[in-house]
Formats: C-alpha cells, structure tokens, sequence
C-alpha cells in the first residue's frame, strides 16, 4: 500500500492507495496558511499519523509516500522552490518529511501529480503517455511519458498554459501577451461572454445572467439551447482551445490527450465538438496518428493517487 | 569507431568517427533519385564498403553504424515511413542494411541526427540536453534530451516548426496558418524583404538586390549599414523567433538553444540582438533558468557525427 498527499490551497488531503489504485483510506486537514513552513510541514506529517491511526495500517506496510504541492518544485531535492498559493520560497519540505518518517518521500508539482494519477488509473489507464490540460481559471498542465512525470532538464518546464499561441495576443496574468491560458481557460471564456452581455444587453446571455457575473455552465446552457451569438463564442473558444492542443500533439505525440477542470465537465459534449477542430491544426496528419482526447475521470482523487505513485528524483 | 551516415537530398555523406567526435575518414555518393529504394539502400550499403576501403579500416573495426534519413522514420523498426524529398514510402531501409552488414543498424531522421551531433561534439558539448533550431528555407527541430534523440510516444512528434505561433497568421507551406516556420524559416524573413522592395521602391534593400530575388543576407547586410527598414524588418523576424524560443523553453527548459541553418551564419550578432527578446516570452523567469542561445559550430559533420551515435530504437 502507498500513501499520497495533495496538498491544495484550502485542505490538505490525504489518502492509502492500494494495488488496484483504489483509495482505502482518508483523510483531511485544513490548510493553515499562517503557521511558519517548519510548523506546517510538521502538521501535514502528523496528518500521515492520523490517517494511519485511523486506518489501523502500520507504517511499516506503506511501501512508497508523496506529496503533489503546488508551485515549482525542485523533485530531486524535494524542496518547494516557490508556491504562490501559500507564498513559500525554499522550503525544505521533502527533506523534513523524511527526517520525520526516516524513509524516502518523494515531491513533485500537484498539476503533475494528478496526471500521473489520471494515467495510472483513470482516464489514461493503460497508456504509456498523455498530456493533461485542466481548463479552469487558468490552463494547468502535465505531461506524462512512459507512466512518469516528465518536466524537461531544467525546473520550471512543461508550462503548456503559458506557449504563446497569439504573438501580441491578450494579455495573460502571467504578464505575457497571447497565452494559451488567456484564450483556453474556464476564465478566458467568461470573459468572451461578458464582452458579449456588454454588447449586447437583449441577448439570452445577458438574460441568463440577470446582471451577476457570467459563468461558464451559463455560456454553455445557452449554447446547448440554441442561441446563436453563444454558440458563435463557444466555437471561437474551441478554436484557440483546439490550436493549443494541435501545438501540444505536434510536439509530444502523446498517445493521450486529457482534459480536466470545469470546462471537461461537459465531457463528451466537449470532446465531439472539439477533436475535428483539433485535427485542422495537426502537422502532417495523414502520416502520423492524432491521439483521442476524452476528459478526466478521476477530479480530486487524481492528485492523491499520482502522489502514492511518486518517484524520488 | 563508428560509422556515421548522412542521407541528404543531394548526396549520401559517410564519415569514420573515432573516440574524440572527429571525421577520420570520408566518402560521399551522389543521390541518384531514379534509382528504385532497394536499389538505392543497396548503394548506400556499398557505399559504406567504399568508405572502409579507402580508409583501410576492416568492418570489424567498427562498432557502431546509423544512418540519417529525411523524412518521417520509425526508429524501432528501422523503415522510412515516408520521404517527401525522395518520395519514399513505406521503406525497409534500416533492415535491409542489416542483412546487408550482419549487424545493427540504427535509423533516425536527418535533422534529429544533426541535433544529437551538435549536442554530442559540437555547439552542445558537455550538456545533456539542447533543442536545435534550423532557420533554413523552413524550420526544423531536433529535440535532445539525456545526450538522446526525444521525439515523444508516437511518430510524427517534435515538429516545432509547425507549432501555430500566430492563429489565423501568415499560411505555412505545411497548409496550416500561423506556424512558426512561416514566421521564423529564412524563407520568411526574405518574404517580408520583397515585400519591403514592393512597398519601397528607393529603399536600400531594393537598390541592393538590383531587381534580383532578395536574400537573408542582402537584408541583414543593409541592417548592419544602418538601414531604418531593414533594421525594422530584421526586428519583426526576431521578434517572431524569440516567441517561437520562448514557446520552446517554456515547453522543454533545455540547458540549451543551439540554432543552425543560413541565418544562423550570422552567429553572435544574431544571438545577441536575440537573447533578450527570448527573456521577455519565458514564463517566471524569475523562478528559473532561461538557457543560453548559441548557433551550431558543426555545419554538414553534425549529421555524420550524430548518425554514428545513434541507437537502435
């Protein structure tokens, strides 16, 4: 059995994985951002104790444990390099968490953590390789290659939310302009539709909406219903959507394309409209295969199942 | 020593490499395109004899031998899938050559040969990784990862050439809009001089190239006199090159950018004016390492020298 930890910005959850992948056993503990890191770190490591407590597992019958942490993570040392969530910077948690258990814990991102999760035993289950793009209020990413984890040599890699796929394009949050993230986020879309309610005060948007703030389920009711100007801007959103999955297929030629956050959950609503648009920005696609896109499966469990399989390093 | 292959559209160019990365010995065969493929992977396999002979070094000698090939290979079973230059489909080259030789023969794309060499004994030498550009008549790419060629789970993959940089841009040879290759190639930079010439009758550009096609070099040599529209026309093209770099260290992080092909000729002034236009398309560069950007120092022995290195599958 492994343990996996996801550690988010509001709880910390934990969970006893066993061989089929199946969570046996739970645990949560609310994140409290104004302890000190040391005292935090000492905190989740004690949550570990409670879930096996509970569970009445010993830790002797735990074969692997890690931790899914969001922000740039340093997996080889196993130090939080910077999150901005919980505004750390080198934090020595891996190390800390080893020192207290005496046995390896290994560290990774938690976006990469719940790739690996949705690979291993969820929507990718059985392949080798996917990419994972969670459209909500950003573009999250994780690239999966032969069931690990894969960033690139250098920290910081992988950033698929942040390729330019519009030079002098919208401005992003992450101050660059013309961000996949700035057209293929759940937030991007909301945007299209506010713009939308602005200019055109009579349209079935605006009504739905009644004046609070457009979402994007709204959006998609109208679209669903019939209305033209949504389903104008629902296809100008697939399109820049279906650009950047195209890029992600023309560079890694995974065997797998996922799709999570709060836009996946139309599912195949989603997948339908979308993969014959993606197959338009595909290079040379009567030679080389373009892999299936489906949604995630697995939503918070994929975090806590991708760190029970970590790897050091 | 190992014997390295170079399958041009021109010419088939052998070399002998030894221990220390040089080209001991040389032999080239002229591309005959009429021959059928069997009779041509026949001629490139004696050809090998030739290149053994002059050199007086026995077959047995050598302990490695692969051959680059443009086009799309599958590396595990050594056939070229499909060839546009010499129009080849479908062809058993890799296993022919071993029944040939009674021995291993590894195939790789050209371009992905020419990366591993650079990274191996040239611009790349004591680095583990590096993404090579060719700004040529289109952009090729070579991603090298742990001293490997990286070309992702399913064939086709790594065409960063064709990565959309601009949606709804400039058309690409590929039938795509917005590729970096229609962006960044030397073909796009010559395109964006003659319509300079047609816009500008009197300009220093149109008084160079005498009515003849405008070259790269004509229009970075007007840059270098201090011409206003070239130096503008010059800072356009980089411009759309560094957001191509910058979409490829924010994908892989490499330890380097190695770039090749004719506008690479221009070596540090190109890099320089370069490098800090890349910084402003990397994501959270504060946070991690932008990788240094070099040209290729190899030219044609890059391809021979990665050929001889290469693995099977």
């Amino acid at each position: 059995m492994k343990v996996g930890i996801d550690f988010g910005g509001m709880s910390v959850k934990y969970g006893v994985v066993d061989e089929e992948n199946q969570i046996i056993a739970r645990y949560t503990l609310e994140t409290d951002i104004k302890a000190s890191p040391t005292d935090f770190v000492e905190a989740i490591a004690k949550g570990v104790d409670s879930l096996l407590a509970q569970a009445q597992i010993p830790l002797e019958r735990i074969d692997n444990m890690g931790v899914g942490c969001p922000g740039i993570i340093d997996r080889q040392s196993g130090k939080v390099v910077y999150s901005n969530n919980i505004d750390w910077h080198d934090v020595d948690m891996g190390r800390q968490l080893e020192a207290y258990f005496r046995r390896d814990v290994a560290m990774a991102n938690d976006a990469d953590t719940a790739g690996l999760g949705e690979v291993l035993a969820g929507a990718g289950k059985g392949k080798q390789s996917a990419v994972l793009l969670t459209l909500g209020t950003g573009v999250g990413s994780s690239v999966i290659m032969e069931k690990k984890i894969w960033t690139g040599p250098l920290m910081g890699g992988c950033e698929l939310g942040h390729m330019t796929i519009h030079g002098n394009g919208e401005f992003c949050t992450c101050g660059k302009q013309g961000c996949l993230e700035a057209y293929a986020s759940a937030s991007a879309l909301m945007k299209l539709g506010e713009t939308l309610v602005a200019d055109k005060a009579d349209c079935a948007l605006a009504k739905a909406c009644q004046g609070n703030k457009v979402t994007a389920k709204m959006i998609f009711d109208c679209n669903d219903a019939g209305d033209q100007d949504c389903q104008e801007l629902v296809l100008k959103y697939l399109h820049s959507l279906a650009l950047g999955i195209g890029n992600v297929v023309n560079i890694f030629r995974p065997e797998l394309i996922i799709l999570g956050g709060g836009v996946a959950n139309r599912k195949e609503k989603l997948t339908q409209q979308l993969t014959p648009l993606v197959d338009t920005y595909v290079f040379g696609r009567k030679d080389s295969e373009v892999p299936p896109i489906v949604t995630s499966v697995l939503g918070n469990d994929a975090g806590i199942i991708g760190a029970a399989h970590l790897c050091k390093g």
